[in-house]
């Protein structure tokens, strides 16, 4: 059940080292703290290891990298795949530029992630690969809507497969899939898009879900992109004449922070595929 | 009509490159969102090009700048200049440090800036140059209240004559001007002093308006400003008891979100000289 | 008196440059302006030593710390001294990874630092000192209760004595000591550590109390801790059905932005020890 993951994040508090941008992070540090986890952030190559040592999980987030962070991506990737730590990728911007798109495949090419997460434009990306690498067969519609379903469920399951990594694509469908299942997850409203770090949020409480419940990694992942997703949908019935952005991020921060078990069993809506 | 350039905004949603503090640049994000645009953030020399490439503009703010940055600064600057996208240029600090000087200096001197936009004192600082850089006269007091208005519009005039840029100085009065003509802007409150970052936050989201409208950039910035000074008033008139600046940052990023072409064209007070 | 120290914050307006970390700076900045301040920051070595000349303090925080901003610690460190400026250590982390203990147990060598502020957990890792340093004993519990203060308050001035600072230990009950004489401050909430960064908000808050308030440090130091702890009473009082961590941040600034002498006066709970 959907709930026992929130519920194990609460009760376990998770630890969860951070690389991740600066335009979001405090908002990341947020939500881990509001879902019941707690953040820690290093992106230093000499102190990442120690760190990542300490936490139960790695978020990765490569949202303004730059040489001395993707150096403490790898550190600490390998440091968390060491110690067998949940490790999650947010290629962020993959796609967007050369140095994006490399630093991610070569990410996925000497790591091993639990999960990946992104939208459906840095997926076939990543699946698309880089250079010389060979990736899998992207040929998906650019969005997931009720059209494109079929195709992008098999699409994300293929890249799963491939990839030995749960998939996590997030838009106004999302899709969250190991090679043989996948949740189809209708939470979440459109004006979260006018908010930026939405899906960096959700990483970073994607990994605290990974953390607190290690025998059930693909409920977890589903979990938490049903938890931001119900957030929204509170957060937004609460925004009274003249709000707007600034004060929706509050208030779907808010919503998380709120969430309890029973809650997000009555208001996810998924069906799994 | 000023209405008309935040309404192209909404219309293209213009994505902006910031390479931008990481003080208040989480903000500058969400006040892009808020008036409708896009922001991207990059800071890595070997990343920035390819991220200046696909949008539209780019925002050059120096605060918190480093040997990295500035390096980016300059990088970024080049292809935007290249590509002939807007490019704005925020001397955060400049006057306080030989480092922010120079660095701000050497950005004019080397990158065709569409608009500088800053306070009096870093617009002062930029206009007498620094070392063996020859400005232009500023002797012009420290702040632009009715009393020095005149001089102060004709040392703007004066200065965007002698850059070629478009050169915004905001305070308790705004002033927006090329050689010709400058926007003398009323709006706004003191209290928004009391926030981090609404210089900044103006920054980005002119930078969206002037990729908006190309063809009228003197009236995207002075929109911008008014937009933002408008906002302010929005924003302090939702205000309630124990209420401070941290919600009334809320609140004024709200305000734009909501803004559309009436309440922009009917809350503007400007006067042009 | 308490109250006199906010209300010389608010009359000088003291001008504090930070050297902290990207998680949580834009809320330092927020409640350095909320409390009558004004904040800077800067990390770049070579524009670090001008920044710190025109400020009355400076705030080390050695979160997200990285070699270049290691460097401008020692940098602004020194010429904060030299210039006998208010400087304030905040050890973030220290304990949690070797980079992290070593640079504070370094700063703390090299600088003389007016105060020290950190949680229990901190402060007895520097009291223990690193490698080949001789720490005070620093015997005594992780965390400072009923049961435990007498030895929390012994500790604390034995390590004030040791260090010649005024060591600030923030925590349930919060301990403002220097050699002689120890603030025990009541005030606070528990949910303020559902919030990412009161440390830090209040470490910024705190170097700005000692710039206004040279000739009486300790009380300074003591207020600035009654005055984020009585925020966070008042903040949550006016929470409401459905808020949570993020509005909480929202609300906990505000009341600093509201606080004044007599709000202070009347709702500071503390003895001397």
């Amino acid at each position: 059940m959907l709930g026992t993951c929130i519920e194990n994040v609460r009760k376990t508090v998770p630890l969860v080292h951070n690389i991740t941008n600066y335009v979001t992070v405090n908002d990341v540090a947020n939500v881990l703290l509001a879902c019941g986890g707690s953040p820690i952030m290093s992106d230093e190559p000499e102190d990442v290891a120690d760190i990542t040592a300490i936490c139960g999980g790695l978020n990765i987030n490569i949202g303004t990298l730059n040489q001395r962070s993707i150096e403490a991506m790898f550190v600490a990737g390998r440091k968390a795949n060491e110690l067998n730590h949940q490790l999650l990728l947010d290629p962020v911007g993959a796609g967007a530029s050369a140095l994006r798109t490399n630093t991610a495949v070569k990410l996925m090419k000497e790591l091993r992630f639990d999960v990946i997460r992104g939208n459906i434009s840095e997926i076939k990306t990543l699946a698309q690969g880089s250079g010389t690498t060979k990736g899998v067969d992207a040929d998906v519609a650019d969005a997931v809507t009720e059209e494109t379903l079929d195709e992008a469920v098999a699409f994300v399951k293929k890249f799963s497969e491939k990839t030995g990594s749960i998939v996590a694509i997030t838009g106004a469908i999302d899709l969250v899939a190991d090679k043989d299942t996948c949740y189809v997850i209708r939470n979440g409203r459109p004006e979260m898009g006018k908010i930026t770090g939405t899906g960096c949020q959700l990483s970073g409480m994607m990994t605290a879900f990974l953390v607190a419940n290690p025998e059930n990694k693909l409920e977890a992942a589903a979990a938490a992109v049903c938890t931001m997703g119900l957030a929204g949908e509170i957060g937004w019935s609460r925004m009274q004449e003249g709000d707007g952005n600034s004060t929706y991020r509050n208030r779907i921060i808010d919503a998380i922070y709120n969430m309890d078990k029973e809650t997000l069993e009555k208001g996810a809506k998924y069906e799994v595929r």
